[in-house]
């Protein structure tokens, strides 16, 4: 399978919003339930917002998983990373033999974990429990030619579609979307300053955690992007982006978010890169907003630029700028709770409890 | 067992702080673990802070239990509330029928869930279910006298000490300090006042959700409260606030808070009563503070300047005001999603991948 870029657009046209009426019938539901009137907080609109997803059909515990995308970064070469680019590959590994952080907190919270390889820079060969996915070894560095060609941008959301139609036939109803990929911060930056218009300045953070001097160059190198590739161009459409800034992981992870939207399916997205994936998502098919969940607020500045950008607020904010998933999973137990509430509280009338005056 | 104010000095005076060593060495295995330093935000934070705590001794699953302490209060005469007292009993049954929001939660996270009654105005007489701590049918109404006796106030207080030590005894390892008491805002906005100096207007909030103009009453009671048993009195103890303006409940929970500070349990609050015993707790033995995770921002104003003068930062903030414990136990999966990443995340030395440059 392999989406040619008019086929994505005619999926994009396909996705429908989720059932407002539905959403309303929940919020009302939420009100018969015995607490006072919206002292659920937030939690009351995840669970009003799942039900209008869902359809209705929600029982717990819910089939989970998420889903971490890799794939390397030319821009590596302009020194914009703590780390050198073998960490991606060494982090897959380390995925695999569950020792990562996003391991410890699927095992945990019940979650599958599936690990995609979408374009890191090294020979897994047949390796066991991958899923194998790679469209190239990396993408170029956008700082002299595109990331990658538009062949292998659509290549890598058609690789994102598939997952995610696969993730609705094994009957998943919830989906956390992750990555790892040494560079993809810089390339997070350039896809926000191209979606939001906010300056190199504003949309360029520290990443794994860079000293003052490196970030002052990242922000140049983020500035240099964006002129060799969107000065003089009137055509920014979300694949023209993707192409030459994003990353085979951002594009893969684009491309699962909107096929997770299609299927109907809770997508709770992470920090900043997973976001850069949605807010492309959004720009392509916007209905599919109504169908995110953001876990968390992540440190990166960027990031809360492009939750601003999708007006979403995010469940969580504990200072965490790891990826992986991480901020996802860990939201998972929260919007379960909304679920749990929503589904099993004693209504004032079942539990003969007084109403307000 | 009914301690004295000279015993529970004593009792305060035996409290030590968590091992501060022990935090050093569980921030120094953090910088170990598969994550760019420091990336794991404020689960790094709480990790370190609940191994110095149980010095070391923490294994997944923690036996965690919730506390739901009711009862009742005088100062409802003066119609501070949007529901009526008898709203504490009827609540007190849905708990015992497991249809209260925090029963779905502690069922949902596997936390063992008990309901004291310190002083419900209702016969409960042998009902199951229930632990019997009754120590009156609520409090006098402190507009006109003190809220309870100095020997309630013991005895409640000893009562949550029992309870602190018969967690430990049972097994429990992190405990979430809960409550049930028409009109106990009031209460806690009076306390909020004693304890930090802040006026009523800014430590009043809108409760179970009270219309404006029943907030501008509220806040009229509040501050006729405090001009009644705060001025011209050099005596402000924190035993002293807790008998004038406290409640039963609140009393147990302070209590209890002491005890688990002395039992070495992980102690996680609530919202603003919750809080608002945590903070006399702290001020009868200043070392409890470090044994406090709270566990989210609630949406009453008081919560903020309680959680500000404890100088803690809560673990979530989804706008939520139920009380019952619903917000402390919320958290308890996030609080042990901290302690699995710290025990079983692979080191940057096991799986081989490369640090920092």
């Amino acid at each position: 399978m392999n989406f040619k870029a008019h086929s994505i657009q005619d999926l994009a046209r396909r996705i429908e919003p989720p059932n407002e009426l539905l959403r309303q019938k929940a919020r009302a539901h939420l009100d018969t339930l015995t607490k006072p009137l919206g002292s659920l907080g937030r939690l009351e609109d995840l669970a009003a917002q799942v039900f209008a997803i869902r359809q209705e059909a929600v029982a717990l515990p819910m089939t989970k998983g998420v889903y971490v995308f890799a794939a390397d970064h030319g821009i590596t070469a302009e020194g914009v990373s703590a780390y050198p680019s073998e960490v991606t590959y060494q982090m897959v590994l380390n995925f695999l033999h569950r020792g990562a952080a996003v391991n410890i907190l699927a095992g945990l919270h019940h979650v599958d974990i599936s690990v995609v390889d979408v374009g890191v820079d090294a020979d897994f060969e047949n390796i066991d429990g991958l899923l194998h996915h790679k469209v190239s070894r990396g993408t170029y560095n956008m700082l002299h030619e595109a990331a990658m060609t538009q062949e292998q941008a659509e290549q890598a959301i058609s690789t994102g579609l598939k997952i995610a139609s696969d993730a609705a036939a094994a009957g998943k109803k919830m989906i956390a979307i992750g990555e790892m990929g040494i560079g993809n911060t810089t390339s997070a930056s350039a896809i926000t300053c191209a979606l939001t218009g906010a300056t190199p300045e504003k949309a360029t953070g520290r990443g794994t955690g860079i000293s003052a001097d490196a970030h002052l160059h990242k922000v140049a190198i983020v500035r240099a992007v964006l002129q060799k590739h969107f000065i003089d161009s009137a055509d920014v459409s979300p694949l023209n982006i993707l192409s030459r800034v994003g990353g085979l992981e951002i594009a893969a992870m684009t491309g699962m978010i909107l096929g997770a939207a299609q299927q109907s399916l809770v997508v709770v997205i992470d920090g900043f890169i997973s976001t850069a994936a949605a807010a492309l998502a959004v720009a392509i098919a916007p209905p599919v907003a109504s169908y995110l969940i953001a876990g968390h607020q992540s440190e990166e500045p960027g990031h809360r630029l492009l939750l601003d950008h999708l007006r979403i607020t995010p469940v969580l904010s504990l200072g965490m700028r790891l990826g992986e998933g991480t901020g996802a999973v860990l939201a998972m137990p929260v919007i379960e709770s909304a679920i749990a509430l929503y589904t099993q509280m004693a209504t004032f009338a079942s539990a003969g409890v007084s109403g307000a005056s």
